[in-house]
């Protein structure tokens, strides 16, 4: 019987995890369920999707805006062997409670704290810690591609340690009316900035100091990085090293792919849901390799990246695949990773 | 026989022209023909189209980039029955020229002038004086907005006059690393603007006055208008009139679209290709009708709306549909138009 | 003896009206009150303006800051004859207790409700209405533009009815780190907007009809405008009847002044505090008479025109001057209005 | 006598150097030169600045537009010791041959190549080496800031080796209708950027490394920087190593000023024209140092921050004033830097 995975928060990223989980043949989506009753939830409504209420009065007023519910929250959390908790910030951490009292595995996204679940996840680095597990948080979009590079590099014996700046988008673009910046930049109040500790908290090894930036712009983040090589190498090196990763696509500015724009438009004509990009988006002409010193830049889809690694991670807290390799295959074939991004 | 149609400029506007043609039943797909070689023609490669090259040097440079080419613009005109011009502005005018030459049936879009082609289309408007022409000019986006509104309320006899104020996008996203307002508006030069005219070229009897204005934003244009009823009328007959059209959606800001973002990412739930919106989006609940004064304002996919009109005008010009309702409905239906949207 | 002023809330007003009060020769600053300790109050401090704290908590945390504090707030009323509130919206509503109680007159701006003080001002319409009144409103940055022109035009008797569509700058620069839109448009809810009614507060003999819309800048508003006049008209007319007005600058799109930027930089150019423009900005060959009806544009800094306004509402409060032409070009003369705008 | 001085180029620099120039007291201000007609070159005149036509055509352009005109650049070289030119980019390559040929002193903005003068300028890097010469170039805003803060760690000994990423402001807020990006971000082409060779023009030993992105803002560049440092530090070390530097002042997050909106509001509540700020911003209280490695964010006002600079050069060329102490102390002192910035 394929496992029911249950999705809370039907926003930015829970919306396009339901999707994910219905395009999976070894899992089922069992429902999603929110307290928006506006044009949000109704693309869940239309594409088929039992909708519960999170509340009891998100099922009033779900109810009175024509939203034919299948039931609330506890309704849903009765019929999933999973949880995928994709909630505001903060919100997550109470929910926990509930699922540790049915005794239900839990998915939490990045916004959340690492104590909260004890285990951070990110697919090609430590599938294998949170096989059976009965929680783990899937880390951020910074913090994913982070880890995907370093941990390319890292394999290849080739990471001394790595000093990044990142552009962070403002906000996302359905929310964009609501808030957001205009033309200025706001710096990030700490050096370092958080994402270097987080990304420890699936690999403590690393040795990584970020500082980070809002900019005015809803597409993507752009990070820029200066990593420290154990030793002199080449650029061909560098490249082989990246492509080990399946989540990281080499782009040619040559190409004409200059800017964050262009390569959202560009997964738009792929014809990918929303444009999402799933890999983290490598400039390889303009990676710069100097002795033993590494400089690059790369684009991440913060509403898309953290899609596959949540797939794997049902995969592995459920146990229904015990190869990260495989659990990784199995989710880039689904979701056209890698693989031209044609459906 | 089905006919074969040819794409001339696989810009914003032609690679939305080629796949709806693609999913047409009574018409095919000819080719793609352009000059570029970089990302935005490797779409057309992956989707299957063949591709030529518009010029000698557009030739060497695609076959440097590795692009198959089926071959020159010749060679496409000379397999096709009708071809499809969206090159940028003033680029059409030039092509004209050949298309007269070979004899060849032809489509422009809206940044050529009126005069070129004689014949000025709007599919709700005028479909019949388009059967079986030679050419026609699609109107541009703005202008095909108002004829699809005005033409709703001229036929129930309620439109009098038109006064509006039109808030354009500043560029495509595609190109907004390579221009663009920042910061500012940028109204146009002249009262009254050339919009009014535009839709006048299709409909003369219109009273109608634009003033327009460019706005720091990609998404779509915003229109407000204020319409002299031809007698007092209340808000359920505006409306009414307006549900005649199978092409304008009627919105409410009360169900959380209260913005030109929101309305983008509804119709990327829906799936959409680039999130597409061929409708108008027009706000009911803002809409307010005061004796014989009517006002309201509408949302315009820029780079969608005159897909559809488009594909009416070739069932037009070749004559393979004389009926304007039954080519509509055929153009709705294989682009879900107002179907909900699902493809 | 010189009146003395208090200003209350040193925002993006308050600090101009402090400032513009400090520039004239019939009153005096008695002191701005405020309960910010940052950069912002710093200032004030530097230009050796007398410091007041709001409230007992502002008290300690402006102190700890280093402010050095004349007093509270009621010691800085204590000593003023008049109080100008220029406190967030809302919060001036409860301020008026105290100055009643107290007795002091004073004028609020126009966020707050007509109904608090009875009575809204605009210079050039109704000073004399406003002659030795208890309080006033200022009338908000949209109001004001629209009262300069209508009333130029209504006194010209020209004026029939008005309909104008309002393109408001999201956020003050100064606060657009904080929240803004991005790469979007919001409309206001509701048709119509509630300018109309509110520059009906002042005049209410204007049949005027408003929309409006939040665009994605910082600078300054942009209003579109259709009159219907009262006969057939030429623009030389209304050019005139605009020239009655010494608060309209005609500008012309020729002499390279096309946007909102660029009149921006004109008045930073100026040598104007701040890039300060205090008069509406009408463009003059832009306009357009047709027939009996009038169409024009202008921009509107929204920082900035209430400046004078307020300061010809003191004088009319206080009684200092009885007539509305001398106080407007006492007031202009010191802010350098409509006088080459240097200082 | 007053060394004289021309301005040729009256554009975002030059209007600047030309008020600079005008506020000295042992140099004065020849001239102003340029093509322009239109509202730009207006307050020229209206500053009482003689004005030149920089070309025949622009004389016609400048008279019909009432210029009252002092003459053709030719007439304004034959009157001056030296000329500052601040046309755009590749233009003054141009005009220099017309320089050398009248043998006249000249300085070149940071647009132009260090080879067009076979000298670059930094006043607290290299004032003495421009003692006396034929010409210089002020380097670029973002080199100039570079050198600024380098300069400083490098006399307190504690530079090694500096990578920095820099956020470039993607056009000036008086062409921002013109053209700039918009909801995106463009990286530079190449990894290294220009800017640290640039900056080794200036003071070969550095070992700099740039990375460079052009962001959707307008107001100033934000420089990110991680610098290893020849030993482990303290962070007030650091900080006095920075303060030796008049022009770069030490901001604090904690007062408010959080952001490039903040900074520049800071700036025109000074009273600074057009609220330039001629410092570098540097965050105090961001500022980190961890082991030997430090990093640290600025702020860098691209309209302003060279107009000193440019000063300075000036006193070094013409050789009257040998001591860069005290030329940099006489421009700070008129332009108000570090002095509270009340002029």
């Amino acid at each position: 019987m394929k496992k029911k995975i249950a999705l809370i928060g039907y926003g930015v990223i829970g919306k396009r995890v339901a999707d994910a989980i219905a395009r999976q043949d070894d899992m089922e989506l069992a429902g999603v369920c929110d307290v928006i009753s506006d044009w949000r939830i109704q693309t869940a409504v239309k594409k088929g999707y039992s909708v519960y209420a999170a509340t009891e009065d998100a099922q009033d007023s779900m109810q009175k805006a024509g939203i034919s519910l299948a039931g609330n929250m506890a309704d849903l959390l009765g019929v999933a062997h999973l949880v995928v908790d994709c909630t505001p910030k903060k919100i997550a951490a109470q929910n926990v409670e509930i699922y540790k009292e049915r005794g239900i595995k839990f998915i939490l996204q990045g916004g959340e704290k690492h104590e909260t679940t004890g285990h951070s996840f990110s697919a090609e680095n430590n599938y294998a810690s949170a096989l059976n597990r009965d929680s783990t948080r899937v880390v951020s979009c910074n913090t994913t591609s982070i880890l995907r590079t370093l941990t390319a590099l890292k394999k290849a014996g080739l990471l001394q340690s790595a000093r990044g700046t990142l552009l962070r988008r403002a906000t996302d673009p359905w929310e964009s009316h609501l808030g957001g910046i205009m033309n200025t930049l706001v710096p990030e109040k700490d050096i370092p900035s958080h994402q270097g500790p987080d990304a420890q908290s699936v690999d403590s090894e690393l040795d990584i100091v970020t500082m980070a930036v809002k900019v005015p712009q809803t597409l993507s983040h752009l990070h820029y990085w200066n990593v420290r090589l154990t030793r002199k190498a080449d650029k061909k090196e560098v490249i082989e090293a990246f492509q080990t990763s399946t989540r990281i696509t080499l782009i040619n500015y040559s190409d004409g792919l200059v800017s964050n724009n262009t390569i959202k438009e560009k997964y738009l004509d792929m014809g990918r849901p929303w444009g999402d990009m799933y890999e983290v988006a490598l400039w390889q002409d303009m990676l710069k390799v100097e002795g033993d010193e590494l400089y690059y830049a790369y684009v991440v889809d913060n509403q898309a990246i953290v899609i596959p690694e949540t797939i794997d991670a049902i995969r592995a807290l459920t146990g229904m695949e015990e190869s990260a390799e495989k659990s990784i295959k199995k989710t880039n074939k689904s979701l056209g990773i890698n693989n031209g991004g044609q459906l």
